[in-house]
């Protein structure tokens, strides 16, 4: 592992669960940890500042769509990303191999790397294992992530096989271009739902050798039922020692199952998504606080909750300020939302410390355990 | 004056600027003082924390468009407008005389008061100068306008005259309506440009006797220099021991100067809705963020500018949030403008306190000034 980064287990369950530290150049991250997602250099709708006060302590980012905009090159005259986003904390970026499953006809990929159109100025890109690390080290990031062949959940056998290889070719590539201890680099698995494919691909991987290890690949479409068997039989394939991070996952009731498997690091839009929809998160379940069922009501929207929407707003006062479209109503759910993720996390890992889990985290998830 | 507030003035310039102490049942109001505007019940994308971190201490609402939606018993069953908006400071509500100008078509006016579609749903409805008043007493607003006619600055000298008869004829019959003494009551001169009307007007005003005085009609499409005239010649003719509020005004440099002709309270949508559009309020005059120079601009919007946009994000990370459209770039936006203007109206007071007036409120003015 890069010397400026440990990762240390410091309990662990029989079933897999372990409580860890992971020490980054920009602080320490207490795991299992959930990243709230920060896509163009910001959580949508929230100050740097309310991350630290709901308790983030790393935030996901994206090279791929900063690479676009505003250009790497700005970020760096800016001072780096940390700088740029006024995050002061760890920061992860994804590499933008799952923009290229995800942006579809823009895209072509080949051997060479990931060929495409800009989603912003129209313009022919290309994007290559070597500068895949370049970008993500160029914007001072803590952790980057290897460029990886993301393909669909109903791909053919020949497709997914096709870029387990190449993942794990480019994955060499990356780690062979790295030029900055101060940037961790993590692998990504991929493999789809074939047990073979995910067998061989976490076996080259750490073979090469990486800070840690992503799934990626996952909650790309497939039944929940393939994610959890899929999930389950990877991580054993995972070194202990090192971070382990599913992508794209998921539902609280998801982090609880991962985490009991031994995943350490997750990132989803569903929080901050959701909550821009009027969905909310709380123990009894999803709250949809568009239904007229609470323009008059006076409780907040979980009670108990000590986040700043529940002890200042009523669901009748949100419920307003959503479907007035103000961009308030976004910004409290989104902080509410990412409250109970990050208090499920929390639970989570005293459960862990104190020798309670699952039960402790399982109160806090109430409805979704 | 309802005995549930108090207005003083502690000191005045022989120019007639005055620096004052309005007392309502939620708080002190310092004044000259500008008030943020919260139309729909929130200042477009600040929560009241923020608002009260900025130094506000009395924001502005909009009964009429409260009223459209969610409406009044919504908001009181949710306890009131202060705890539906999460601000326990004083409240304003403007009543929707502007809005029956600025909504044009939709609306009819009549002796009786205005007849309008709603914007929200399309139904019809009216507003009576007796309902302005229950309405605004049902938000339990700290001060309440009376229902006004507000005609546009190029209206025929006629018709400007029947908006006055009217205006005072609801005015009497709005204070004849009142029901709460927690809530004031202000009445609102009207008369064009046309100094006879502006005096008859706030002749009759006067005499009925309000708890403060606001000039309407003004800064609705008139030169810059009709304002000054007219608001210079109406301000002589209202009480020196009523609070002054000078309606939707204006820039930095309109504050100064009509503070300096002894106006208490100010509002207007400039600083915020700047913002959203990304421009930036400074001592240096107008910041366009869009402008391609700032894209890497290491530089704060304002050197030395103790706000959080200022201490934490570059010219050029603000740029980037505002032309990807991100939510932090208009809340930043909001967040550094409303600053500018709430330093500039402490810096006036303590200009009026100190016996440096205008020096010290020109040199926080800047290019302003």
């Amino acid at each position: 592992m890069s010397a400026a980064f440990r990762f240390e287990v410091l309990r662990s369950e029989p079933g897999g669960a372990r409580l860890g530290r992971l020490t980054t150049p920009h602080g320490v991250v207490d795991t299992p940890a959930f990243m709230p997602v920060a896509t163009h250099g910001t959580v949508k709708g929230l100050a740097p500042r309310e991350l630290r006060e709901l308790g983030a302590t790393i935030v996901l980012s994206n090279a791929y769509h900063l690479a676009q905009r505003p250009g790497v090159e700005t970020i760096r005259a800016l001072g780096g990303l940390h700088a740029f986003m006024g995050w002061d904390g760890p920061i992860l970026t994804d590499s933008g191999g799952f923009q290229a499953m995800s942006l579809g006809q823009l895209v072509h990929v080949d051997d060479a790397g990931v060929h495409y159109r800009s989603h912003v100025d129209g313009r022919a890109g290309r994007l290559t294992p070597e500068e895949a690390v370049a970008v993500q080290e160029g914007l001072g990031v803590d952790i980057a992530m290897s460029l990886d062949e993301c393909v669909p959940a109903a791909a053919p056998p020949a497709t997914v096989a096709r870029a387990v290889g190449r993942t794990t070719e480019w994955a060499a590539r990356g780690l062979g271009a790295r030029s900055r201890a101060e940037t961790a680099l993590f692998g990504i698995v991929q493999g789809g739902l074939d047990p073979a494919l995910r067998a061989e691909s976490a076996r080259a991987l750490t073979a090469l050798g990486f800070d840690g290890y992503a799934v990626g690949g996952l909650s790309v479409g497939e039944p929940p039922e393939a994610t959890v068997r899929v999930a389950a039989a990877t991580v054993t394939l995972l070194p202990a020692a090192r971070p382990r991070y599913l992508m794209g996952v998921g539902t609280p009731r998801d982090l609880l199952r991962f985490a009991a498997m031994g995943y350490d690091l997750f990132d989803c839009v569903l929080p901050t998504r959701n909550a821009r929809n009027g969905t909310l998160f709380t123990r009894q379940g999803k709250l949809m606080i568009r239904n007229a069922a609470h323009a008059r009501d006076a409780r907040p929207v979980e009670d108990g909750c000590p986040c700043y929407t529940c002890t200042r707003f009523s669901r009748g006062a949100l419920r307003h300020l959503v479907l007035a479209r103000e961009m308030l109503g976004a910004q409290l759910a989104t902080l509410h939302n990412l409250h109970f993720y990050l208090h499920l996390m929390r639970e989570l890992r005293a459960a862990l410390a104190e020798g309670s889990f699952p039960a402790r985290a399982a109160a806090a998830a109430g409805a979704w355990a």
